[in-house]
């Protein structure tokens, strides 16, 4: 393993992103479908978390490996009080929402805070168990932003994705930090991350590297 | 600055290639031309070379940052015994030669060993100062590797670029190690580094990290 290292503190109730990439920048593979949100060959991206001892821990198995992939997952939802999402992320297809639609992750989602779906169609707030509220929000990014930061109170705001939510938050100069997680696989096709998002200042602020992924922590200079 | 960590010696007589890359995957600015080989924005990617003590200590000039950056600067050239190039970065326009034309570096290139240039068009090799010798090669990029490796000797043969000559080499399997100096600018625009690659398995063996960048060295997996 690459010992980590690091610079500076996370400012306080930042607006924070982590998402994995591939070496040629793509987040998501090609022939995405409602099916198939990840597109084919998208899963390589993530195949480093389930390999973690923090993530089967967070899913109640024993083993996996404690590198810094697990390091940065146990950190990952450190100190986030909300998360904003875009509908593709919350599933369900196009159109007037389909009431019958819960999400994608059971009655007890992973997130145990409000997250705000952005969405073209009205729908009332849904709350699931465990804490996590799904509110829908159909008066922009900022209108979005502004309720996750009251109902983060001060810990962090995360944008959960998908690509398209990232590049409006930051091309908007409204996301704090970018913490990329660079996995060494050619995709060749698929969605862009940093496709119209203008020409922002990024700042490394901490590398964590393992066998598998570099991990490096962006901070948006204003 | 951040911490340097390594991983496993690079293999001798490795071919490698280095090359700093945007956060969007470019490795030149968009409107490329021949009098603008790195086109609009493209300098931006090797800034973080300039500000260097090793840089400015290989032009005689004083001063500059001694980080990991400069450490980096400094291994670039060791080891290697021979480069490979594409035409355009040797320069001179395209078809038949002119032979008034001895390449950008002027009469002592700071190569200082054999150089191999892939070229559709025969020409005559160019002994230059300080130990440079252009061959011109157009005989196709295996007979260029084989010609650099006996040039080498034990050294390392380097791809000096551009794109297109690593994208080459790397989707034929030529390539052992590739070095990427991830500059967290975005260009929005210009030559992709990882394009028409194939699917290489490629993993991270190293990795450095400044304030300016971030540079992680991938092997080539067979």
């Amino acid at each position: 393993m690459i010992p980590s290292s690091r610079r500076g503190p996370t400012p306080m109730n930042s607006v924070t992103c982590h998402i994995s990439i591939s070496l040629d920048g793509y987040v998501a593979g090609p022939h995405q479908s409602i099916e198939n949100s990840i597109g084919e060959g998208g899963m390589r991206l993530h195949e480093w978390v389930f390999a973690t001892h923090g993530w089967r821990a967070q899913q109640g198995l024993e083993g996996g490996e404690s590198s810094a992939d697990s390091e940065v997952v146990d950190r990952l939802t450190q100190g986030v009080g909300a998360y904003i999402m875009g509908r593709n992320m919350f599933g369900g297809g196009h159109g007037p929402w389909d009431p019958s639609w819960r999400g994608w992750w059971g009655e007890n989602p992973p997130y145990h805070t409000p997250v705000f779906v952005l969405t073209h169609h009205q729908r009332e707030p849904l709350a699931m168990e465990g804490g996590t509220t799904f509110t829908f929000v159909n008066d922009g990014i900022e209108s979005a932003l502004q309720q996750a930061r009251a109902g983060a109170g001060e810990s962090d705001v995360a944008i959960a994705g998908g690509a398209g939510t990232v590049q409006q938050y930051l091309a908007r100069g409204l996301l704090d930090e970018l913490f990329l997680h660079i996995v060494p696989v050619v995709l060749g096709a698929g969605e862009r991350l940093l496709e119209n998002v203008g020409d922002p200042t990024l700042e490394p602020v901490e590398v964590m590297a393992s066998p598998a992924v570099t991990h490096v922590r962006y901070r948006v200079v204003r």
